[in-house]
């Protein structure tokens, strides 16, 4: 790989960032060239860690062996996205769900006193917004807004070219807007969520009760309720199947109005979408777009495009992550 | 008035702005000064004129005349709060509510020429908030939200210590979020906006449905429903009739989800919240704040104050116009 990487430099002539996707199962780290490029990558297993001094000297760790063929002289930062993570200080939280490690994780502090490069930490919603704004679909874009769908529902708000943080350095909680007063109840302990009707659990949600209600014998009749997925119903939507149809028509229904009340605050030039459940396309996309022109405010008319991800699946969070460099 | 003048400044050695409040019936101007006393005033009535032009030209007489004692080189600027006004371009829009001129009114652009001080416009709401950050109760706070309660529900967003504009210049209309999908029509054209709960019209509205739904006989029985006002419900709320206290704290338990939604965008310090309706005081704010806590996502707890204004209710209006000198 080092020939590779020094062949690289020498055509590019660019500075590079590091990229760092921590997320419950795996960390992932990515060399990324200034105009998006990702020609190294290592892993770390997340879920092996109970404290965060050995991991983070195994993180550190890594970063070496991922820069040994540039040397962190040629790196610009190094840009942190994880879940629970605090902009203003630089760690991940306490008993941060999904992570075995239950103490605070000085990410900032500690990986700059050992490599001397400046890190960046935000959550992984907000890096996967300015992923899109240095490397993908909101390049040039002042004011936008980035829902990632997945597990749960996040977002990450850029006004004015930079991303909102807040007071708190936890700005950007829009899956947690209560779409549906008195609806579904959500993992935070309170009701009607966004995140409990266009997240991949929501969309499942949905699926099941509108086969329950018009018993619905298609595509996916025989398989268990716990054991579908969103994916398969992603798939049989686009396959034609009716019940997996209507189940992302509601869905793109909800999440419409959703981005109709963000527009009222910021005002964006674009609101995009990504993750898991965003890939089934335009079964959830076209009634998005349909519900968010039904919903949205006259003044905004014609003024927000919808946008799917222009990042590359695979290193969509690592490129966010390394787009924390530069905000 | 022009002794005084030249004494303030002796008293103040501070340069002045002048807050210019552009509303359907009346102009007020209003000489600032930097720590936000208003020692001279002026008038100009815009609901008798219908073409901008004149209009305009008055306006920048009345700004002469304002300024006669200081001269026009001893402003900061000149800030105008105006409705459907537009910041980027410095205009009010075309076919403004509430205005018999119809016409785009270019304040900025002839003001500007005509007196050689930098103007800048944005609509009433953002000047509302802006004059609470640099005079008011946001002093020093990077990050807050401002709700406007009157005929309408305004809104005004500082993000990082700066009015959010968004892409269109018209960012901040949470008054028409859709906080009850399905609810009250709204004069926008669609259902459920938060001005149909939270405004005058809104209280009034939901007064008349508790009286009627409860046959109640209290103080404002005899008085028809075309001669109700916001005013009269909060005077008798705050003389403790039921009804009126009902109604009270139903809007305060929407405005408190409201706030609670508008606390997942950008993570303020405050929500401030302003107008006719909020002078009832706690018989609005106390229920708006026990729904907030409510409805308020885990990570915000104990994080974000509800505050009244802290502008005198009658400079409030020019004092914020001042302050968008500063923004």
């Amino acid at each position: 790989m080092k020939p590779n990487l020094y062949r690289y430099m020498d055509t590019h002539n660019a500075k590079f960032a590091v990229g760092i996707d921590i997320g419950g199962t795996n960390t992932v780290l990515g060399l990324v060239s200034a105009d998006g490029q990702v020609p190294a990558r290592r892993h770390l297993p997340t879920q092996e860690y109970d404290n965060s001094g050995k991991y983070i000297r195994d993180l550190i760790a890594e970063i070496r062996e991922l820069t040994h063929g540039v040397g962190t002289t040629a790196l610009d930062g190094i840009g942190i996205g994880a879940p629970n993570a605090d902009f203003h200080n630089g760690c991940i939280g306490k008993d941060t769900a999904n992570l075995l490690m239950k103490d605070e994780i000085p990410l900032k502090r500690e990986i700059e006193a050992a490599l001397g490069v400046p890190v960046t930490v935000s959550n992984d919603a907000n890096a996967a917004a300015y992923g899109e704004y240095v490397y993908g679909a909101a390049k040039g874009m002042r004011h936008f807004i980035l829902f990632t769908l997945g597990t749960g529902v996040g977002s990450g708000i850029v006004v004015d070219g930079r991303l909102v943080h807040g007071h708190t350095g936890k700005a950007g909680e829009l899956g947690h807007c209560i779409l549906v007063p008195g609806g579904r109840l959500c993992s935070c302990g309170r009701r009607g969520c966004l995140e409990m009707y266009a997240s991949a659990r929501g969309i499942c949600m949905t699926y099941r009760e509108i086969r329950e209600q018009t018993h619905d014998r298609g595509a996916l009749s025989g398989i268990p309720d716990n054991e579908l997925t969103c994916k398969m119903i992603g798939d049989a939507a686009n396959a034609g199947d009716p019940a997996a149809v209507a189940a992302y028509a509601q869905t793109g229904s909800w999440l419409g109005l959703a981005m109709a009340n963000a527009a009222t605050f910021s005002a964006p030039q674009a609101i995009i979408v990504t993750g898991g459940p965003a890939q089934a396309g335009d079964v959830l996309l076209a009634p998005a777009r349909a519900s968010f022109e039904r919903n949205l405010l006259m003044v905004y008319r014609d003024e927000v495009q919808i946008l799917p991800s222009q990042l590359p699946g695979n290193d969509a969070a690592v490129l966010g992550a390394a787009a924390l460099v530069r905000c």
